[in-house]
Protein backbone atom coordinates (compact mmCIF):
# COMPACT_ATOMS: atom_id res chain seq x y z
CA UNK A 1 0.00 0.00 0.00
CA UNK A 2 1.52 3.15 -1.44
CA UNK A 3 1.45 6.21 1.91
CA UNK A 4 -0.93 8.75 0.19
CA UNK A 5 1.19 12.29 -0.54
CA UNK A 6 -1.81 15.00 -0.31
CA UNK A 7 -1.88 18.56 -0.98
CA UNK A 8 -4.13 21.95 -0.90
CA UNK A 9 -4.16 24.85 -2.84
CA UNK A 10 -5.25 28.48 -1.89
CA UNK A 11 -5.08 31.37 -4.09
CA UNK A 12 -5.42 34.23 -2.42
CA UNK A 13 -6.44 37.64 -3.94
CA UNK A 14 -9.46 39.89 -3.98
CA UNK A 15 -8.99 40.75 -8.27
CA UNK A 16 -9.76 36.47 -8.29
CA UNK A 17 -13.23 36.63 -6.23
CA UNK A 18 -14.17 40.09 -8.08
CA UNK A 19 -13.98 38.42 -11.79
CA UNK A 20 -11.25 41.12 -12.22
CA UNK A 21 -8.75 37.93 -12.38
CA UNK A 22 -8.98 34.53 -13.92
CA UNK A 23 -7.07 32.32 -11.62
CA UNK A 24 -4.90 29.78 -13.60
CA UNK A 25 -2.94 28.54 -11.48
CA UNK A 26 -4.72 26.43 -9.65
CA UNK A 27 -5.39 24.26 -12.82
CA UNK A 28 -1.63 24.49 -13.59
CA UNK A 29 -1.31 23.23 -10.35
CA UNK A 30 -3.42 20.47 -10.54
CA UNK A 31 -2.03 19.19 -13.81
CA UNK A 32 1.34 19.00 -12.30
CA UNK A 33 0.81 17.20 -8.70
CA UNK A 34 -1.05 15.08 -11.00
CA UNK A 35 2.15 14.26 -13.42
CA UNK A 36 3.96 13.47 -9.78
CA UNK A 37 1.51 11.29 -8.16
CA UNK A 38 0.16 13.75 -5.39
CA UNK A 39 -3.68 14.05 -4.28
CA UNK A 40 -4.85 17.65 -4.62
CA UNK A 41 -7.26 17.13 -2.10
CA UNK A 42 -9.10 20.91 -2.09
CA UNK A 43 -8.76 24.20 -3.59
CA UNK A 44 -9.92 27.59 -1.92
CA UNK A 45 -9.81 31.07 -3.47
CA UNK A 46 -9.97 33.43 -0.60
CA UNK A 47 -9.41 37.72 -0.26
CA UNK A 48 -6.57 39.41 0.50
CA UNK A 49 -7.29 39.27 4.36
CA UNK A 50 -5.59 37.99 7.45
CA UNK A 51 -8.41 36.00 9.15
CA UNK A 52 -9.38 33.99 6.11
CA UNK A 53 -5.81 33.38 5.65
CA UNK A 54 -5.70 31.87 8.95
CA UNK A 55 -8.75 30.09 8.66
CA UNK A 56 -7.78 28.47 5.72
CA UNK A 57 -4.61 27.47 6.67
CA UNK A 58 -6.20 25.83 10.42
CA UNK A 59 -8.12 23.96 7.78
CA UNK A 60 -5.63 22.55 5.56
CA UNK A 61 -1.78 22.48 7.12
CA UNK A 62 -2.39 19.41 9.32
CA UNK A 63 -4.59 17.65 7.09
CA UNK A 64 -2.79 17.35 4.07
CA UNK A 65 1.08 16.72 3.13
CA UNK A 66 1.75 19.71 1.46
CA UNK A 67 0.07 23.51 1.21
CA UNK A 68 0.26 25.32 -2.20
CA UNK A 69 -0.51 29.52 -1.67
CA UNK A 70 -0.79 31.57 -4.76
CA UNK A 71 -0.64 35.33 -4.69
CA UNK A 72 -0.01 37.99 -2.18
CA UNK A 73 3.59 38.57 -2.29
CA UNK A 74 4.06 41.86 -3.65
CA UNK A 75 5.36 45.14 -2.25
CA UNK A 76 2.34 47.08 -2.03
CA UNK A 77 -0.87 47.35 0.95
CA UNK A 78 -2.89 44.45 -0.49
CA UNK A 79 -0.42 42.36 -0.45
CA UNK A 80 -0.19 40.74 3.54
CA UNK A 81 0.38 36.57 2.03
CA UNK A 82 3.80 36.77 4.20
CA UNK A 83 2.03 38.35 7.08
CA UNK A 84 -1.31 36.03 7.11
CA UNK A 85 1.10 33.24 7.13
CA UNK A 86 3.42 34.19 10.07
CA UNK A 87 0.03 34.84 12.06
CA UNK A 88 -1.28 31.40 11.25
CA UNK A 89 1.68 29.77 12.31
CA UNK A 90 2.33 32.16 15.42
CA UNK A 91 5.69 32.95 14.27
CA UNK A 92 7.16 36.87 13.41
CA UNK A 93 7.96 37.76 10.18
CA UNK A 94 10.98 38.82 9.36
CA UNK A 95 13.78 40.32 7.00
CA UNK A 96 15.59 37.67 5.74
CA UNK A 97 19.37 38.72 5.23
CA UNK A 98 19.83 36.47 1.88
CA UNK A 99 16.77 37.97 0.42
CA UNK A 100 17.65 42.09 1.49
CA UNK A 101 21.46 41.51 -0.02
CA UNK A 102 19.82 39.82 -3.88
CA UNK A 103 17.28 42.86 -3.60
CA UNK A 104 19.82 45.22 -2.83
CA UNK A 105 22.46 43.92 -5.42
CA UNK A 106 19.51 43.98 -8.15
CA UNK A 107 17.94 47.42 -7.16
CA UNK A 108 21.23 49.45 -6.82
CA UNK A 109 20.02 52.98 -5.97
CA UNK A 110 16.75 52.66 -7.74
CA UNK A 111 15.77 50.27 -4.17
CA UNK A 112 12.60 51.55 -2.83
CA UNK A 113 12.02 51.28 0.75
CA UNK A 114 8.60 49.36 0.11
CA UNK A 115 11.02 46.91 -2.18
CA UNK A 116 12.48 45.30 1.09
CA UNK A 117 9.16 44.49 1.97
CA UNK A 118 9.94 41.49 -0.82
CA UNK A 119 12.44 40.35 2.05
CA UNK A 120 10.59 39.65 4.54
CA UNK A 121 9.66 35.82 5.44
CA UNK A 122 7.88 34.06 8.27
CA UNK A 123 10.29 33.16 10.30
CA UNK A 124 11.84 30.13 9.95
CA UNK A 125 10.90 30.05 5.88
CA UNK A 126 13.11 28.35 3.93
CA UNK A 127 14.33 29.71 0.30
CA UNK A 128 14.38 27.24 -2.77
CA UNK A 129 16.22 29.32 -5.56
CA UNK A 130 14.88 29.01 -9.11
CA UNK A 131 17.17 29.19 -11.83
CA UNK A 132 16.99 32.55 -13.08
CA UNK A 133 14.64 34.03 -11.28
CA UNK A 134 15.53 36.37 -8.58
CA UNK A 135 13.01 35.59 -5.75
CA UNK A 136 12.99 32.05 -4.65
CA UNK A 137 9.94 30.03 -3.54
CA UNK A 138 9.29 29.99 -0.24
CA UNK A 139 8.34 27.51 2.59
CA UNK A 140 7.93 27.54 5.77
CA UNK A 141 6.82 24.04 7.59
CA UNK A 142 4.93 22.21 4.63
CA UNK A 143 3.05 25.76 3.60
CA UNK A 144 5.16 26.73 0.14
CA UNK A 145 4.26 30.54 -1.06
CA UNK A 146 4.08 31.06 -4.93
CA UNK A 147 3.75 34.58 -6.65
CA UNK A 148 -0.04 35.03 -8.02
CA UNK A 149 1.15 36.29 -11.55
CA UNK A 150 0.83 33.23 -13.77
CA UNK A 151 3.99 33.65 -16.01
CA UNK A 152 5.98 33.20 -12.42
CA UNK A 153 3.67 31.20 -10.85
CA UNK A 154 4.34 28.22 -13.59
CA UNK A 155 8.29 29.05 -13.79
CA UNK A 156 8.61 28.77 -10.08
CA UNK A 157 6.88 25.53 -9.70
CA UNK A 158 8.23 23.72 -12.97
CA UNK A 159 11.82 24.63 -11.28
CA UNK A 160 10.92 23.38 -8.10
CA UNK A 161 8.37 20.14 -8.91
CA UNK A 162 10.75 17.13 -8.84
CA UNK A 163 11.27 17.50 -4.91
CA UNK A 164 7.36 16.64 -4.61
CA UNK A 165 7.28 13.54 -6.76
CA UNK A 166 5.53 10.97 -5.26
CA UNK A 167 4.38 7.43 -6.78
CA UNK A 168 2.61 7.51 -9.94
CA UNK A 169 -1.17 7.74 -10.82
CA UNK A 170 -1.90 5.68 -13.80
CA UNK A 171 -5.61 6.73 -15.56
CA UNK A 172 -7.61 5.54 -18.63
CA UNK A 173 -9.63 7.22 -20.57
CA UNK A 174 -12.89 6.17 -22.36
CA UNK A 175 -15.24 8.01 -24.44
CA UNK A 176 -18.55 7.22 -25.46
CA UNK A 177 -21.41 7.88 -27.17
CA UNK A 178 -24.32 6.80 -25.09
CA UNK A 179 -26.07 8.60 -22.41
CA UNK A 180 -24.83 8.80 -18.85
CA UNK A 181 -28.20 7.32 -17.72
CA UNK A 182 -27.92 4.18 -19.98
CA UNK A 183 -24.50 3.43 -18.30
CA UNK A 184 -24.60 3.36 -14.56
CA UNK A 185 -24.98 0.08 -14.38
CA UNK A 186 -22.54 -1.10 -16.53
CA UNK A 187 -19.62 1.65 -13.95
CA UNK A 188 -21.27 -0.08 -10.93
CA UNK A 189 -20.17 -3.49 -12.26
CA UNK A 190 -16.80 -2.28 -13.36
CA UNK A 191 -16.07 -0.72 -9.67
CA UNK A 192 -16.94 -4.16 -8.48
CA UNK A 193 -15.22 -5.79 -10.59
CA UNK A 194 -11.36 -3.96 -9.81
CA UNK A 195 -12.14 -2.72 -6.60
CA UNK A 196 -8.62 -0.72 -6.28
CA UNK A 197 -9.86 1.85 -9.06
CA UNK A 198 -11.92 5.03 -9.16
CA UNK A 199 -14.06 5.93 -12.12
CA UNK A 200 -15.41 9.14 -12.93
CA UNK A 201 -18.39 10.13 -15.63
CA UNK A 202 -18.27 13.61 -17.17
CA UNK A 203 -20.63 14.22 -19.60
CA UNK A 204 -19.18 16.90 -22.34
CA UNK A 205 -20.82 19.19 -25.43
CA UNK A 206 -19.14 19.56 -28.23
CA UNK A 207 -20.61 21.60 -30.40
CA UNK A 208 -23.39 19.78 -31.36
CA UNK A 209 -22.66 16.44 -30.43
CA UNK A 210 -22.63 14.98 -27.03
CA UNK A 211 -19.98 12.52 -25.17
CA UNK A 212 -19.31 10.55 -21.43
CA UNK A 213 -15.31 11.09 -21.08
CA UNK A 214 -14.79 7.77 -18.59
CA UNK A 215 -12.08 8.28 -16.19
CA UNK A 216 -10.61 5.23 -14.14
CA UNK A 217 -7.76 6.03 -12.23
CA UNK A 218 -5.78 4.29 -9.37
CA UNK A 219 -2.23 3.59 -8.23
CA UNK A 220 -1.78 -0.02 -9.57
CA UNK A 221 -1.00 0.09 -13.25
CA UNK A 222 -2.43 -3.83 -13.89
CA UNK A 223 -6.09 -2.84 -12.32
CA UNK A 224 -6.30 0.41 -14.14
CA UNK A 225 -5.50 -0.73 -17.73
CA UNK A 226 -7.48 -4.19 -16.99
CA UNK A 227 -10.76 -1.94 -15.90
CA UNK A 228 -9.90 0.60 -19.30
CA UNK A 229 -10.02 -2.57 -21.20
CA UNK A 230 -13.04 -3.95 -19.94
CA UNK A 231 -14.81 -0.67 -20.42
CA UNK A 232 -13.96 -0.21 -23.65
CA UNK A 233 -15.59 -2.95 -24.44
CA UNK A 234 -19.13 -2.90 -22.81
CA UNK A 235 -19.72 0.97 -22.98
CA UNK A 236 -18.11 0.14 -27.14
CA UNK A 237 -16.43 3.52 -26.88
CA UNK A 238 -13.48 4.77 -28.76
CA UNK B 1 -24.55 52.37 4.59
CA UNK B 2 -25.69 49.36 1.71
CA UNK B 3 -26.48 46.03 3.20
CA UNK B 4 -23.74 43.69 2.17
CA UNK B 5 -24.97 40.47 0.27
CA UNK B 6 -22.35 38.09 -0.27
CA UNK B 7 -21.83 34.38 -2.07
CA UNK B 8 -19.45 31.67 -1.54
CA UNK B 9 -18.91 29.34 -4.44
CA UNK B 10 -18.24 25.16 -3.69
CA UNK B 11 -17.03 23.09 -7.24
CA UNK B 12 -17.46 19.69 -6.56
CA UNK B 13 -15.69 16.83 -8.46
CA UNK B 14 -12.45 14.64 -8.77
CA UNK B 15 -12.17 16.10 -12.61
CA UNK B 16 -11.08 19.42 -10.83
CA UNK B 17 -8.85 18.62 -8.41
CA UNK B 18 -7.27 15.78 -11.19
CA UNK B 19 -6.67 18.42 -13.39
CA UNK B 20 -8.57 16.39 -16.01
CA UNK B 21 -10.66 19.43 -16.15
CA UNK B 22 -10.42 23.10 -16.08
CA UNK B 23 -12.90 24.76 -13.50
CA UNK B 24 -14.79 27.74 -15.55
CA UNK B 25 -17.69 28.11 -13.44
CA UNK B 26 -15.72 29.93 -10.94
CA UNK B 27 -14.51 32.97 -13.25
CA UNK B 28 -18.47 32.94 -14.66
CA UNK B 29 -19.73 33.03 -11.44
CA UNK B 30 -17.41 35.96 -9.99
CA UNK B 31 -18.00 37.89 -13.28
CA UNK B 32 -21.88 38.11 -12.69
CA UNK B 33 -21.95 38.20 -9.22
CA UNK B 34 -19.61 41.38 -9.73
CA UNK B 35 -22.26 42.80 -12.57
CA UNK B 36 -24.76 42.25 -9.67
CA UNK B 37 -23.60 44.04 -6.67
CA UNK B 38 -23.00 40.65 -4.56
CA UNK B 39 -19.43 40.56 -2.92
CA UNK B 40 -18.01 36.90 -3.80
CA UNK B 41 -16.26 36.07 -0.31
CA UNK B 42 -15.04 32.88 -0.80
CA UNK B 43 -14.28 30.00 -3.92
CA UNK B 44 -13.69 26.22 -3.06
CA UNK B 45 -13.52 23.19 -4.83
CA UNK B 46 -13.54 19.93 -2.94
CA UNK B 47 -14.01 16.19 -4.28
CA UNK B 48 -17.07 14.36 -4.50
CA UNK B 49 -17.18 13.37 -0.89
CA UNK B 50 -19.76 13.52 1.60
CA UNK B 51 -17.54 14.77 3.97
CA UNK B 52 -16.01 17.45 2.06
CA UNK B 53 -19.63 18.68 1.05
CA UNK B 54 -21.26 18.86 4.77
CA UNK B 55 -17.38 20.33 5.89
CA UNK B 56 -17.55 23.26 3.51
CA UNK B 57 -21.28 23.94 3.96
CA UNK B 58 -20.84 23.53 7.49
CA UNK B 59 -18.24 26.83 6.99
CA UNK B 60 -20.16 28.85 4.42
CA UNK B 61 -23.77 28.27 4.30
CA UNK B 62 -24.50 30.71 7.80
CA UNK B 63 -21.80 32.93 7.46
CA UNK B 64 -22.85 34.16 3.34
CA UNK B 65 -25.97 35.25 1.91
CA UNK B 66 -25.58 32.91 -0.71
CA UNK B 67 -23.75 29.79 -1.64
CA UNK B 68 -23.56 28.75 -5.44
CA UNK B 69 -22.41 24.80 -5.60
CA UNK B 70 -21.47 23.61 -9.31
CA UNK B 71 -21.27 19.88 -10.09
CA UNK B 72 -22.49 16.37 -9.19
CA UNK B 73 -25.64 16.71 -10.28
CA UNK B 74 -26.20 13.52 -13.21
CA UNK B 75 -27.14 10.20 -13.08
CA UNK B 76 -23.97 7.97 -12.14
CA UNK B 77 -22.46 6.52 -8.86
CA UNK B 78 -19.88 10.01 -8.71
CA UNK B 79 -23.04 11.81 -8.84
CA UNK B 80 -23.82 12.99 -4.68
CA UNK B 81 -24.14 16.59 -4.45
CA UNK B 82 -27.84 16.08 -3.75
CA UNK B 83 -27.15 13.63 -0.89
CA UNK B 84 -24.27 15.67 0.39
CA UNK B 85 -26.20 19.18 0.62
CA UNK B 86 -29.32 16.95 2.17
CA UNK B 87 -27.29 15.68 4.40
CA UNK B 88 -25.24 18.50 5.61
CA UNK B 89 -28.54 20.26 6.28
CA UNK B 90 -30.18 17.13 8.00
CA UNK B 91 -32.69 16.65 5.74
CA UNK B 92 -34.02 13.72 3.39
CA UNK B 93 -33.67 13.40 -0.07
CA UNK B 94 -37.06 12.88 -1.58
CA UNK B 95 -38.24 12.41 -5.07
CA UNK B 96 -40.08 15.68 -6.60
CA UNK B 97 -43.52 15.03 -8.26
CA UNK B 98 -43.17 17.53 -10.81
CA UNK B 99 -38.91 16.84 -12.19
CA UNK B 100 -40.31 13.08 -12.35
CA UNK B 101 -43.53 13.76 -14.43
CA UNK B 102 -41.06 15.99 -16.48
CA UNK B 103 -38.35 13.38 -17.01
CA UNK B 104 -41.01 10.32 -17.80
CA UNK B 105 -42.35 12.92 -20.40
CA UNK B 106 -39.33 13.88 -21.75
CA UNK B 107 -37.50 10.29 -21.88
CA UNK B 108 -41.17 8.30 -22.49
CA UNK B 109 -39.86 4.98 -23.55
CA UNK B 110 -36.16 5.44 -23.47
CA UNK B 111 -36.84 6.23 -19.31
CA UNK B 112 -33.65 4.23 -17.49
CA UNK B 113 -34.28 3.68 -13.72
CA UNK B 114 -31.11 5.96 -13.20
CA UNK B 115 -32.68 8.83 -14.91
CA UNK B 116 -35.38 9.06 -11.91
CA UNK B 117 -32.16 10.10 -9.97
CA UNK B 118 -32.80 13.30 -11.49
CA UNK B 119 -35.65 13.88 -9.59
CA UNK B 120 -34.19 13.43 -6.37
CA UNK B 121 -34.03 16.80 -4.73
CA UNK B 122 -33.32 17.45 -0.81
CA UNK B 123 -36.48 17.87 0.91
CA UNK B 124 -38.17 21.82 1.18
CA UNK B 125 -35.98 22.31 -2.35
CA UNK B 126 -37.70 25.09 -4.43
CA UNK B 127 -37.41 24.50 -8.26
CA UNK B 128 -36.14 27.57 -10.81
CA UNK B 129 -37.47 26.91 -14.12
CA UNK B 130 -35.03 28.32 -17.19
CA UNK B 131 -36.12 28.78 -20.59
CA UNK B 132 -35.53 25.70 -23.30
CA UNK B 133 -34.29 23.74 -20.25
CA UNK B 134 -35.86 20.76 -19.01
CA UNK B 135 -34.01 20.82 -15.51
CA UNK B 136 -34.21 23.68 -13.21
CA UNK B 137 -31.95 24.99 -10.55
CA UNK B 138 -32.71 23.93 -7.42
CA UNK B 139 -32.58 25.65 -4.34
CA UNK B 140 -32.61 24.82 -0.72
CA UNK B 141 -32.21 27.64 2.21
CA UNK B 142 -29.78 29.45 0.71
CA UNK B 143 -27.90 27.17 -1.45
CA UNK B 144 -28.31 26.75 -4.98
CA UNK B 145 -27.31 23.76 -7.19
CA UNK B 146 -26.00 24.08 -10.67
CA UNK B 147 -24.53 21.37 -12.73
CA UNK B 148 -20.46 21.10 -13.83
CA UNK B 149 -21.17 21.51 -17.24
CA UNK B 150 -19.88 24.91 -18.43
CA UNK B 151 -22.33 25.65 -21.13
CA UNK B 152 -25.58 24.70 -18.72
CA UNK B 153 -24.28 26.59 -15.89
CA UNK B 154 -23.92 29.58 -17.83
CA UNK B 155 -27.07 29.56 -19.16
CA UNK B 156 -29.06 28.59 -15.96
CA UNK B 157 -27.18 31.27 -14.17
CA UNK B 158 -28.09 33.49 -16.75
CA UNK B 159 -31.83 32.33 -16.44
CA UNK B 160 -32.28 33.55 -12.98
CA UNK B 161 -29.62 35.98 -12.05
CA UNK B 162 -31.96 39.13 -11.89
CA UNK B 163 -33.23 37.25 -8.60
CA UNK B 164 -29.82 38.32 -7.16
CA UNK B 165 -29.54 41.61 -8.40
CA UNK B 166 -28.38 43.64 -5.03
CA UNK B 167 -27.31 47.80 -4.75
CA UNK B 168 -24.24 48.03 -7.59
CA UNK B 169 -20.23 48.14 -7.52
CA UNK B 170 -18.00 50.96 -8.95
CA UNK B 171 -14.57 50.17 -10.32
CA UNK B 172 -12.32 52.54 -12.11
CA UNK B 173 -9.29 50.80 -13.26
CA UNK B 174 -5.78 52.38 -14.03
CA UNK B 175 -2.73 50.58 -16.18
CA UNK B 176 0.54 52.05 -15.11
CA UNK B 177 4.43 51.67 -16.22
CA UNK B 178 5.74 51.87 -12.84
CA UNK B 179 7.09 48.97 -11.01
CA UNK B 180 4.69 48.35 -7.97
CA UNK B 181 7.65 49.22 -5.63
CA UNK B 182 7.49 52.85 -6.79
CA UNK B 183 4.01 53.64 -5.89
CA UNK B 184 3.27 51.87 -2.77
CA UNK B 185 3.01 55.67 -0.96
CA UNK B 186 0.54 57.03 -3.64
CA UNK B 187 -1.67 53.92 -2.99
CA UNK B 188 -1.73 54.42 0.39
CA UNK B 189 -2.73 58.22 0.51
CA UNK B 190 -5.00 57.38 -1.79
CA UNK B 191 -6.73 55.19 0.58
CA UNK B 192 -6.88 58.03 3.15
CA UNK B 193 -8.36 60.37 1.05
CA UNK B 194 -10.97 58.65 0.17
CA UNK B 195 -11.66 56.06 2.83
CA UNK B 196 -14.89 54.29 1.37
CA UNK B 197 -12.70 52.70 -1.44
CA UNK B 198 -10.67 49.68 -2.02
CA UNK B 199 -7.57 49.63 -3.94
CA UNK B 200 -5.78 46.66 -5.37
CA UNK B 201 -3.04 46.13 -7.27
CA UNK B 202 -2.01 43.94 -9.72
CA UNK B 203 1.01 43.25 -12.02
CA UNK B 204 0.73 42.14 -15.19
CA UNK B 205 3.57 40.68 -17.76
CA UNK B 206 2.50 41.34 -21.28
CA UNK B 207 4.78 39.85 -23.80
CA UNK B 208 7.67 41.51 -23.14
CA UNK B 209 6.27 44.45 -21.18
CA UNK B 210 5.30 44.74 -17.50
CA UNK B 211 2.70 46.83 -16.14
CA UNK B 212 0.58 47.39 -12.93
CA UNK B 213 -3.20 47.31 -12.79
CA UNK B 214 -4.49 49.74 -10.39
CA UNK B 215 -8.28 48.36 -9.49
CA UNK B 216 -10.20 51.00 -7.04
CA UNK B 217 -14.01 49.59 -5.90
CA UNK B 218 -16.48 50.58 -4.07
CA UNK B 219 -20.06 51.41 -3.22
CA UNK B 220 -20.12 54.97 -3.58
CA UNK B 221 -19.71 55.96 -7.59
CA UNK B 222 -18.57 59.75 -6.62
CA UNK B 223 -15.66 58.12 -4.24
CA UNK B 224 -14.55 55.77 -6.48
CA UNK B 225 -14.64 57.87 -10.02
CA UNK B 226 -12.93 60.70 -7.58
CA UNK B 227 -10.36 58.43 -6.71
CA UNK B 228 -9.49 56.84 -10.08
CA UNK B 229 -8.69 60.74 -11.29
CA UNK B 230 -6.67 61.15 -8.41
CA UNK B 231 -4.87 58.12 -8.84
CA UNK B 232 -4.38 58.47 -12.53
CA UNK B 233 -3.22 61.81 -12.39
CA UNK B 234 -0.31 61.20 -9.33
CA UNK B 235 0.77 57.51 -11.08
CA UNK B 236 0.02 59.16 -14.87
CA UNK B 237 -1.58 55.88 -16.18
CA UNK B 238 -3.30 55.85 -19.49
Amino acid sequence: MVQEVTAAYIGIGDELLSGSTRDTNFFCLARTLKELGIRLARGAVIPDDLDAIRETLDLYRKRYTYVFISGGLGPTHDDITVLGVARALGVRVVRNPVLESKLREYFGDRLEASSLKMAEVPEGAVLHFCDQLLIPVLSVENIYLFPGIPELFEKKLESIRERFRSAPFYTAEILCDRFESEIVDMLLDALKRFPSIKIGSYPQWKGEGYQVKIVVEGREQEAVERAGAHLRSTLGGG
